[in-house]
C-alpha cells in the first residue's frame, strides 16, 4: 500500500500541473512520444518478445492481442498523432449567460484529475490511454495485465523520457508494476487520489472492479446486442446488416448476439437469414418457431438469451410484434447496442424512445458503436452505465465542468 | 430487505413507464399535486404537529426546518408549479450529425431511471425531489429523517392520490417508512434497481452514504468556501462582498468560511474588514499577521482552515501573493465555491483556470452558488464531485444520454 500511496500522491500533484498546460504544449508531448515509440521499435520488440516467450501458447486470441510488431508500434504512434490533432476539450466554455443582476455565469470544461485504468494484456491500451488522458489534462495510473508487464514497462519508460525531455513531470503517466491481485485491490481503494476508475476487458474483470472499488467506476463494454427485424423491414438490407453485425468481427462487444424476427415475416425471412448465417459458419440457437422453419437450428436455452457469445453463435426468436420485441430487449439486453430494421417511421421512433441502451439504431449494423465510427476521434472505452458518460467515450468523457462567475461587486439579497 | 426489494422493483417498473410520458402529461401531474397539497393543508399541518410534538425542543434550527405552516405548504406547491413551467429535458437531441457513410448520429437525453435520495428531517425536500424527479422522467425512492416521518407519509399519500387520479402509477414516488439505520444500509445496497443515490444533509450523513453505498453516489454540499482579496481589489466592494458572503445566511454551504488577504493591503484592509465583521457579530480567528493588525482576533488553529463553521465565525489569513492564495485554497478548500476579488484581469483569469472548485467567482459573493440563482430554475442539490454533475444540479443533472443512429442499410467495412 505504501508504494501505491506514493503513486497516488504523485499523480495528484501531476494532475494539478497538467490542468494548466496549453493545447500546444500537450500536442508537442504527444508528437514527441509518438516519435520516441517509433525510434525505439527494436527495444519494444525485444521486451515484447520476453512477454511472448512466457505466454501460454494455447491462448491464441489472447497472445494475438499481446504481440507487437513494427506496424502495430507505428499504429500506436499514429494514434498519439491523431489525438494531438483533436481539439483540446479543456477550457471550453459550454455557455455564458448574463443574469438580471448582471452576473455572468457559465460552465467551463476542466480535466477530471486522476484517471485510473485497469485492463488486460493489451500493450496498445497503455499508449492509447496515456495519450487520451494527457490530451484531456488528466494524470493516469495504469494497471495492465501481468502477461504484458515487460512490454508495458518499456513503453512507459519511453513515454517518461519524452515527457522529461520537454520538461514535464513523468508522473503524468504511471504504471503499477506490482501485478498481484492484492495490489489491484489496494489500487481500487485509492479514492483519496483517483477521481475515476475505468476497467476495460472481459465481464469478469469489470465485475471484480465494480465490487471492490471505492473509486467511482465507469462500467464498460459487455454487449448482448439485439437486432429486431420488423414486419416492414427491407429484407435484403436486413440480411446484409445481420450478417455484418454477427460475422464481421464476432469477438467484440458491438457484435450482434440476438436476432428477433416479426411473426409476419418468419416464413420468408427465417429460412433466408438462417441459411446465410449457417453458410457463414454461424451456429443458430432458436426458439420453437425458428426451429420449425429452419432445420439446422439448435434449441435455445433460457441462458442463451442472457449470454454474450463473442463467437459465431446467434440466438433467434420470433416475436408477435414490436411490443414483444421491446419487452424482450428491455429484459435481456446489456443496454450496449440494439437495432430495429424497419420501414415504419412510427416503429422506428418508438424503438428509439423506448429502448434504453447506450446506442439505439434504425436500419444499420450495431458494429458502428465505436468512438471513431461515431466521429469522436478516439475512444477510451464504451460506457454501459448511465452516470457521467454513456456509449463510446472520447476526450469529453474524461472531463468535468466548473461554474465560472464574473461579477462587479454583486451580493445576494 | 424483502420490503426494500419490492420497493426497488416497483420503482424500476415505474421508471420505464415514466420515461415514455410526454411533457404535458408530466406537467398535468405536477399541477395536480400542487393543488392537492394546498387543498390538504389542514391535514398536513395536523400530521406535522405530531412530528413537532415528538421533537426535541432544544434543537431550534432543526425544528425550524421540520415545522410547516400554511405559507410553507403553499411554497412547496408553488415549487411544483415552477417545475411544471421548466423545459422537459427528456428527448432533447444534443446534436445530430451526418457521417461520411450517410449514418446520422446524435445524442439524446434520457431519464437516469431510479433516483434514490437520503436526507434529513426537512419535509419540503420530499416534495421538491419528487417534483424534480417526476419532471425528468425518473422514479424516486425517498428516505427522509425519522423525525419527519409522519409529515412525509402524509405528503407522499397526497402525491399518490394525485398520481392515481390521473391514471399514473403511484410507485413513481416511494417513501421508505422504516427509518432504522439497518433499512438505510439496505437501501444503499439496492444497486440492482437504483441508478444514483444523492445524499442531502450534513457532512456526517454524506460521509456515511459514501462509505456504505453500492449505488453510485453524487456527493453534495460541504462548503469550506474562500474569498481571496487581491492587492488590486476595490476595497469598498470587497467589504460588501465579504460581509454578504459571511453573514447573510451563515448556516448554509455557500457561506464564506475563510478570508485570504494579499500582504500589500493588510494594513488598510485587515482593520477595516475585521472591525465591520466584529460589529456584525462575527468571531475572527486569524493567523499571526491578522492578530497583529486587529486586536479582537483569536488565534486560528490548523483545524480551523479545514473547518466548515456554518456559523458566525471566520478564519483570516494574510498571503504573500496569488500563488500562496491558490496553494492555500487548493489544499484546504472543499471545492464548493471560492472567489477572488481583484481588478487585475491576469489574476482573475489565473484564479478561474487554476482553482478546481465547483463554482469559481470573480468579484461576487459566494452566496450565489444555487440552482435558481444560476438560472437552472430549480436545484436538487449542489454536487462537489467531478463525475456526472458538478455544482448546482437542475433537471439536466437527473438525465443521461443515449446515442441514436439512423441508417439506410449501412454495414461496417
Amino acid at each position: 500500500m505504501h508504494d501505491l500511496e506514493r503513486i497516488g500522491q504523485a499523480a495528484k500533484e501531476a494532475s494539478q500541473y497538467l490542468a494548466r498546460l496549453a493545447a500546444n504544449q500537450k500536442n508537442e508531448v504527444l508528437l514527441a512520444c509518438a516519435d520516441a515509440l517509433e525510434a525505439k521499435t527494436d527495444l519494444i520488440l525485444t521486451e515484447n518478445a520476453k512477454d511472448m516467450a512466457a505466454a501460454d501458447p494455447s491462448r491464441t486470441a489472447f497472445n494475438d492481442r499481446l504481440r507487437l510488431d513494427a506496424s502495430r508500434i507505428k499504429g500506436m504512434a499514429d494514434g498519439l498523432r491523431k489525438v494531438a490533432r483533436l481539439d483540446d476539450p479543456v477550457g471550453e466554455v459550454l455557455y455564458m449567460k448574463t443574469l438580471p443582476n448582471g452576473l455572468q455565469v457559465g460552465e467551463r470544461r476542466t480535466p477530471l484529475g486522476v484517471v485510473g485504468m485497469i485492463y488486460e494484456a493489451r500493450p496498445n491500451v497503455t499508449v492509447d490511454v496515456a495519450g487520451l488522458c494527457f490530451k484531456s489534462g488528466n494524470a493516469c495510473i495504469l494497471r495492465g495485465g501481468s502477461e504484458a508487464l515487460t512490454t508495458n514497462i518499456a513503453l512507459v519508460k519511453i513515454l517518461h523520457k519524452a515527457l522529461a525531455s520537454l520538461g514535464h513531470p513523468p508522473h503524468a503517466v504511471q504504471l503499477i508494476t506490482d501485478t498481484s491481485r492484492e495490489a489491484a485491490r489496494d489500487f481500487m481503494r485509492l479514492d483519496t487520489y483517483v477521481d475515476v476508475l475505468i476497467p476495460r476487458g472481459g465481464a469478469g474483470l469489470i465485475k471484480t472492479v465494480k465490487e471492490h472499488s471505492r473509486i467511482p467506476v465507469i462500467e464498460t463494454g459487455v454487449g448482448n446486442c439485439h437486432i429486431f427485424v420488423d414486419a416492414s423491414a427491407d429484407l435484403q438490407k436486413a440480411e446484409a446488416i445481420v450478417i455484418n453485425a454477427k460475422t464481421q468481427r464476432p469477438g467484440v462487444c458491438n457484435a450482434c448476439e440476438k436476432l428477433l424476427v416479426h411473426a409476419d415475416i418468419t416464413d420468408v425471412f427465417i429460412p433466408q437469414i438462417c441459411d446465410t448465417l449457417t453458410k457463414a459458419g454461424v451456429e443458430i440457437r432458436g426458439d420453437d418457431a425458428t426451429q420449425e422453419r429452419f432445420g439446422g437450428t439448435l434449441p435455445a436455452a433460457e441462458a442463451d438469451w442472457h449470454e454474450e457469445f463473442l463467437s459465431l453463435v446467434i440466438a433467434v426468436k420470433v416475436v408477435a410484434d414490436i411490443d414483444e420485441a421491446i419487452a424482450h430487449i428491455t429484459r435481456y439486453s446489456s443496454a450496449h447496442s440494439d437495432a430495429i430494421l424497419t420501414e415504419s417511421n412510427v416503429n422506428a421512433q418508438r424503438f428509439l424512445a423506448e429502448i434504453d441502451s447506450a446506442a439505439v439504431y434504425v436500419n444499420a449494423s450495431t458494429r458502428f458503436t465505436d468512438g471513431e465510427e461515431f466521429g469522436l476521434g478516439a475512444e477510451i472505452g464504451i460506457s454501459t452505465q448511465k452516470l457521467h458518460a454513456r456509449g463510446p467515450m472520447g476526450l469529453k468523457a474524461l472531463t468535468s465542468t466548473k461554474f465560472v462567475i464574473f461579477g462587479d461587486g454583486q451580493v445576494r439579497a
